[in-house]
């Protein structure tokens, strides 16, 4: 059973919560994710654990052709259908092991802090390789494997220090995050930067994203990224 | 001035004495490294801070046509030229700032546990560039970018947890590792592999070694590499 943490009505309302006000995503993760998308205009994009929908309508805003959000979570979907519409978008409730069910190819595979809830990161590539044209591009965000090896790590009291353990333990990992056994999944740098090229990916980027002076007036413990990152980015391109 | 601590007497004294005993190098660096060579046999190999010039014997044992071992340190090439020397070695006093001055294109670079003294990471890898036959490979070995974070950081008692900061202040470090004043360079994962691409390389392994049981048998402490690596090694071919 994949995990579906989302669809449990204390973690959603706690969640809702958080994406509301001032958070990691809308300050750090998602701007670095769309600096790194070349062109947008016509194209067709796959994103996958889409949540709330946000940035599908986004692509829309800035020209995308066609973009299909799929997520687990029904909760998320029914928001996404809610409040982000738009022509050319379509909403799924689908887990991603169930990528081969998609139909037709994608010129962008776009996937925010999702593939960290996956078990078996070596067949989602291949899957998401079979679904992009020559050429495309897989753009993917998930927690940092610092972050990931140790939930029971963590910063000091002053932020200025963090502290972990278990980082070439890779496997499952249980934490609380609302609620709890939340159900992760820890992979090590080299496992996730080699398993993508083994799939028939070529590396394009690698980035940790760094608040900006902006992120950190506003939301002033953000600055603690600069001690360990949250948030590990990779773009590359299918062979 | 670039970094060459290995010609102070007591450090060269000190580390002489470390590399004789049991030691990371050999229980894990070494053979991680050996093991991502495909076939060795009739190649020109440029090895990149050469020290002691032991791998560059293991080359030609191997059956490399010609190795070229290149170190900052004039201890280290006299003591490579006494025990290491073998037909098709040869071995110069240099440091890697000055590449461009090598003449002749190789078909492996090679270096290990140098790059973490260099400065100008993006001119050393275009240097190195220039040097490789078209397909050629780049296989180097660092200290890892969590370790470089921060040298006052490190291991608890019980060598269960490790603690650091700073891994997003890329630059300048200074630390004592049997003498003082020390300096290294930090740069983090993101900027290796995003560099080593933009400089025209394409990816094909990361690894973060793991410590064998034997190795864990022979040496108990390095057991701990499974809280936190040592080193981090890529390895990429030349577009």
């Amino acid at each position: 059973m994949p995990m579906n943490i989302y669809d449990n009505e204390e973690f959603f309302r706690s969640y809702v919560k958080l994406r509301e006000g001032l958070n990691y995503n809308d300050l750090l993760e998602t701007p670095a994710m769309l600096s790194l998308i070349d062109d947008i205009r016509g194209k067709e994009i796959l994103d996958i654990g889409c949540g709330f929908g946000k940035t599908d309508r986004t692509f829309i805003e800035l020209g995308a052709r066609r973009v299909r959000g799929m997520d687990i979570s029904e909760k998320m979907i029914e928001k996404a259908k809610a409040e982000n519409m738009a022509e050319g978008i379509e909403y799924s409730v689908m887990p991603a092991g169930r990528l081969q069910d998609i139909d037709g190819l994608y010129d962008i595979v776009y996937s925010s802090l999702c593939f960290h809830y996956i078990e078996d990161f070596g067949k989602l590539i291949s899957d998401i390789h079979s679904k992009l044209r020559p050429g495309g591009m897989l753009l993917f965000s998930q927690e940092h494997p610092i972050t990931t090896a140790d939930y029971e790590g963590g910063f000091s009291e002053d932020s200025r220090r963090y502290t972990f353990s278990s980082y070439q333990r890779e496997g499952t990992r249980v934490s609380e995050w609302f609620v709890d056994g939340v159900v992760t999944y820890h992979r090590t740098f080299s496992t996730i930067i080699t398993e993508i090229v083994r799939r028939g990916f070529r590396i394009d980027t690698v980035l940790e994203p760094k608040p900006s002076e902006s992120a950190i007036r506003m939301l002033p413990r953000i600055e603690r990224e600069y001690e360990k990152p949250s948030f590990l980015i990779v773009k590359s391109y299918k062979n």
